[in-house]
Formats: C-alpha cells, sequence, structure tokens
C-alpha cells in the first residue's frame, strides 16, 4: 500500500529563528502501513534536492530517488514497516517554500519567506508524521541535508523515536562546506536572471547560476578516484554529445565541453535547473550552512535526552563534502550520550552519493540495523 | 644579484597545437649569478596565478609568491644557485598572452589568441632561459600547473636540465581537476560583462565570475582539516566585516557572508579580480585541462630520454586537487624510466597551497635535494 498526500502544519507553524508561516503543508509519500500498535513507522527525510517521491507507487509509477531500497523485500521492508518521507519544509515540491503563495499577500514568498532552520524541517517532517496517526516512530533516518535533519530531530523531539539513523550527514555544517554552498549561492545570485529573487519562473529564472551551482554539487558528491577510473580522459561520449548541444553558442569553440566528465556534468546540470526553484535553493543552502547540534547542548546530552535503543551512522571514507570524521563525531556522540550505536564506516569509491549508488553495502547495513 | 626583464622568443614562436604567435616576449626574473661555466642554473615555472616575482629583488622590493624560499642562505640559496622565474606564457604579467597587443592588428589578441599548451609555456620559459647564456640547466622546478610544465618540458626538451623537481603538479589532468576548472571557466564566461571576451578593461571585466572562479580555487587550493581548526564555525573577523563591504547591497542581508571561512574567500577573491585578466585565465585554465604526458609516448620512457641524474617529486597528503596519487605516478614514471628519484610525501595539512605555507617541510625537502 502506498500514498502520497499532503498534512496541514499546526497554523502558524512557528520557525527556529523567529517568525511563522500560515497555512504551510508538508508534502509526503508513505509505503506500507501502519500497524495496530502505531509502532511500525520510519519517517524518512532527504538530501536537498529530492522530493518525497523515495520510491514508485500506485500513483506515481516513476522510480523514485532511493527506490531499490524501499519495498517489500527490500532493505526497508514495507511488508513490514510503514515508510514516510517527507519534502522539506522550504523546498519546492509540494511543500511550503519560498515558491509557495504567502496566503496573506497572494503573491509568491520569494525573499519575504523566513529564514528557516534544520530544525524547522525536522519538526514539520514529525507534524506530517503525526497527521498520519503516529504517536512515535520506530526509526528516524535521512541521508545528507537528511542526516542533518535527524539530529536536528533529536534536539528538538526527544523521545519521538526509538531508534535514530544517519546517512552521511553532519551534526555541524563544517567550514569547507559552508564555503562551498557559500560559492553555490553566489553563482546563483550573481545570475542577472536572478532579479534579486524575482524571476518569473524557475525555466525564466537564473540558469546560468544554477547550472554553476548544480555542476559543483555534482563534483562534490562524487570522488576523484571514482571519477578517474569512470571517466580518465576520455572525449565525450555520444550523451554527452547531445547534453553539451546546449552549451553550443553560449561559449567559444575552444572552451566548449571536450571531456567525458564535463558532458556528465552538463547532463546533470540541465536536469537540475529544469526542476528545482533558486529561491528554495539558497534558503536550504543557507540553512546547512547555519545547523550545529551544539546550539542545543552537548551533542552527547543531546542524544541522551533522545533515549535512543539504538543507533546506527553510516559514512563514506570517500566522502569529502561530509567527510567520515563528521560520521565519526555523530556516532561519538551518541556513544557518549549513551546510545548504543554502530558506526558503519564504508569503504565506497562514490563519495558523498555513495547511498544512492553503492546499494549493496548499503543495502546490508541498513537491513540488518532495522532488522535487529 | 637580481634582475627582471623581457626575453624575445623565435619569431615567429609556433605552438604546440597550432598556429604561431609573432614577437612574443616572455618576463623573468632572476636572482643569483650564472657562475662561469653556466652550471648552476635553475628555471622555476609557477603556478596558474603568480608572476615571475617569485622573491624580492633590487628592482622590486614586494615580497614574492615564494620570498622565503629563495635567497642567500635560503633553501634555494642564491650564493650558490642562478634561479630564473618565468611568468607562463599566455599569462599577463609581462608576457605574451590573449591580453597583449597583436602585432599584426594592433589590438588586443583577446579570442584571437591561439590555444596554447603546457609544452609552449615550456618552451617559452626554456626561450626565456637560453636568452640569459644558459645551454643547460642544473635543475628545471616547478609547482602546481609549474610541476605539469616541468613533464611538458620532459617530454620537449629533453637533456635540457640536468635534475628535475615537480611539486604538486601532475602529469596528466585528472576528470576531477577538470571537472572543476571547467565550473570556473564556466562562471567567467557566463558573467553577462565578460562580453565573449571583449571587456574593456579587467577592471570592467567580468568580476562576478573571477570571483565565483577564484573563491572556488581558493576553496581547492586547502583542506577540509586546515579549515576546521583554523575557521571552525567562527563568525566573520574584523578583516572578514572589511571584505564584505564589498559584498553589501550585491545580495541580500540574509544570504550575505557571516561565516569567518566566507570572509576569507572574499578577501582572496577581491584581490585576484583586480590583477588578473579573466581572458589569459580561461586560457591557462584550459591549457591545464589538456596536459597530459602520454601525449608524448610511454612517461617512463619520456624520463628516460631525458636522461636527468636526479629526480624529486613532492606531494602533499592532503592536496585533493592534484592529489598525491598523481604525484606517486609521477614519482613512478620517473622510476621506471631509470631516474635516480626521491619521493617526498609531505603529511602537511593546507593541501595544494602547502608549497606556499608549510615552509620548514618544503625547505628541508628540496634543501636536501639540491644540496646533494
Amino acid at each position: 500500500m502506498s500514498a502520497s498526500g499532503t498534512a496541514a502544519l499546526p497554523n502558524p507553524f512557528a520557525l527556529w529563528r523567529g517568525g511563522s508561516l500560515p497555512d504551510a503543508v508538508i508534502a509526503y509519500e508513505s509505503w506500507g502501513r501502519l500497524n495496530a500498535d502505531r509502532s511500525n513507522a520510519i519517517l524518512l527525510f532527504t538530501g536537498l534536492s529530492p522530493s518525497a517521491h523515495a520510491a514508485s507507487n500506485s500513483e506515481n509509477p516513476d522510480p523514485g530517488w532511493w527506490e531499490k531500497m524501499i519495498g517489500p523485500g527490500r532493505a526497508i521492508d514495507t511488508d513490514h514497516w510503514f515508510v514516510v518521507c517527507v519534502n522539506s519544509l522550504g523546498s519546492c515540491f509540494g511543500s511550503t517554500g519560498p515558491a509557495s503563495i504567502n496566503p496573506e499577500t497572494g503573491k509568491a514568498w520569494r525573499l519575504e519567506f523566513p529564514e528557516i532552520a534544520v530544525e524547522d524541517i525536522a519538526r514539520a517532517g514529525w507534524e506530517a508524521a503525526r497527521s498520519l496517526g503516529i504517536e512515535q516512530l520506530d526509526t528516524v533516518m535521512g541521508p545528507s541535508l537528511g542526516g542533518m535533519v535527524v539530529c536536528a530531530f533529536t534536539a528538538c523531539l526527544p523521545g519521538k523515536a526509538r531508534r535514530f539513523v544517519s546517512i552521511s550527514g553532519s551534526s555541524a555544517a563544517s567550514p569547507f562546506a559552508i564555503a562551498l554552498r557559500s560559492v553555490q549561492r553566489e553563482a546563483v545570485m550573481t545570475d542577472p536572471d536572478w532579479r534579486n529573487g524575482q524571476y518569473a519562473s524557475t525555466l525564466q529564472g537564473p540558469r546560468a547560476g544554477m547550472r554553476i551551482a548544480r555542476k559543483l554539487g555534482t563534483i562534490t558528491y562524487r570522488s576523484a578516484d571514482e571519477w578517474r577510473s569512470r571517466f580518465a580522459r576520455s572525449g565525450l561520449t555520444e550523451q554527452g554529445i547531445r547534453a553539451v548541444q546546449n552549451a553550443k553558442g553560449r561559449v567559444p569553440e575552444s572552451f566548449s565541453p571536450r571531456f567525458a566528465v564535463e558532458g556528465y556534468l552538463e547532463a546533470q546540470a540541465e536536469r537540475f535547473v529544469r526542476i528545482f526553484d533558486p529561491n528554495c535553493y539558497l534558503y536550504l543552502s543557507r540553512a546547512m550552512d547555519c545547523f550545529d547540534i551544539a546550539d542545543h547542548g552537548d551533542p552527547a546530552e543531546v542524544f541522551a535526552r533522545a533515549g535512543y535503543e539504538s543507533a546506527l551512522v553510516i559514512g563514506v571514507e570517500s566522502d569529502f563534502l561530509f567527510a567520515i570524521d563528521e560520521q565519526a563525531a555523530i556516532a561519538e556522540g551518541l556513544q557518549r550520550g549513551g546510545i548504543k550505536t554502530e558506526f558503519a564506516r564504508l569503504p565506497c569509491v562514490e563519495g558523498h552519493d555513495a547511498f544512492l549508488v553503492d546499494l549493496p553495502r548499503f543495502d546490508a547495513a541498513i537491513r540488518g540495523f532495522l532488522s535487529r
């Protein structure tokens, strides 16, 4: 059984750094069925860019962003678990964000949208779960930004989950990641088509800046070693040649893409700029910079207060955006807080995005944890 | 004794990938004195952005980019060595490049400048050395792009140096570095002020794009670990606040810099965009992508043909732009070519830029090698 819907948040929904949102909603999708004692729910938060469509369902048969991980018999087995995935507050796939209409003005929020925090994403996601009859989660789980969100969930909603799973996340944005994101935002905001947030539509928005932001993101989501074996110094593939047709005329021939890796970036960027709202991108990106679990006290005490029965922290050695040391820091905070913690330090070569690619390793780690 | 000057290249100067340059020149600076048998010369190539001003001299007392390494009693001891540093062909500090006047039209070359290769930088630098009476170098040396140039020198000018020193270089651009540079160039070329290369001056050029390119460069020149200890999650410093005054008004308050690391990037970017010509940047950046010693044959044979008496390869473990594996590959090529090779694998935390910062370790490695 699967479903998708929209949950209304408490009205108004007060925000972590001040201000509030009227009539805010969270888009979600779910798979499986909540059992009689409501004890089998898993709440899944996403990375920065995905929607709540983590897996295909009857309403939307397109593959989801974690298609191979969620379903009957899969690592997150929907014959057993009731899985809810939420689109983050501030995003643009059905949840309230800067691209939504402000009901008080009848116009899109754009830069009038209040600052959102990772804490708000956690609290809004929990409200969506609650709207489905869930009183306590079996497991709160999230990769990337979602791995930050589960830390914020821990701080803001102690006792609301029995188990904790962080995947390639962070309990405090690193200066390296802040630096990268600040450059990505600068690329968007200095594109004249951004128009201080007043572009007519995503397609008529700061495409050049969003392309740069996404290409840079793509570089940081993988690893140099993976690319060395995958692309080496090869020329453009057929697919790459098609992808860079878009770039033709935009730059002089001598500087137009000629290496396979450039074609790959091109394809990634074009896909992203067609679907992601630039203002939403800016808000979510900045929210990540500002997250630090220490704002809530000693991380060990924050985790102890949450009282998890057990926790799983998965990190990837080749991840240089959310580095393995950051994963170790989350695990260490949990352990100091007295939580029974497994730290799965995976030797995948795919970097930050390994959770989307190296499915055998992630399947084993998550399946094992959930079955215990 | 020190000097600076301009050497005329053979006219016309034929280029590696076709075409030629009329009346081309190379700017150089030198320190020390060529001895009677002309056997004590060191030719130093630079990274992408520096001028030939590697150290202060009587004509220019400003500190050079490697001030602490070059001088009487220093690692590169100018009481003993005659050191020549060249501004790369294609750059904008006195050597012929896209910002120079094309003598055939009387106008700046801009995008009419022919494609330059790392091989051309090597050959032009050698011509500058030759113009000073040098027939064979004791040592050819270079960091970063300069470390690529010494590989190209090896291929193009066998027998012209007795010893070889590569510092955080590469014998073949990696797909990861190509990807990063392609994003940097895209930032410059999609800035409307680039005007397809026809901006009025560097200061009236694509500053927004150059800022992004340099900030991204700065991120890749250091390491996440260094920044974690240096900046942590601190707010802007006094210096950072001054630096970001420039950004005021350019972006909305909620997205303007607030972390120390953002102020650092801001200062680096502003310094760079005032001095570096955007078209020159594009040409040198693309030249790096296209370099591969294998274009000249099996690297071992290329090194063997050069017949070096000995070689030193210095790499930094935290360098993720020119990764330690790339340094190991250079050393391995030399060793397979029968060259007596030292590989100094340094545990510096400063990443690619360590050669500018961790002077004790670099001093020891270079001093030791040169004195043998």
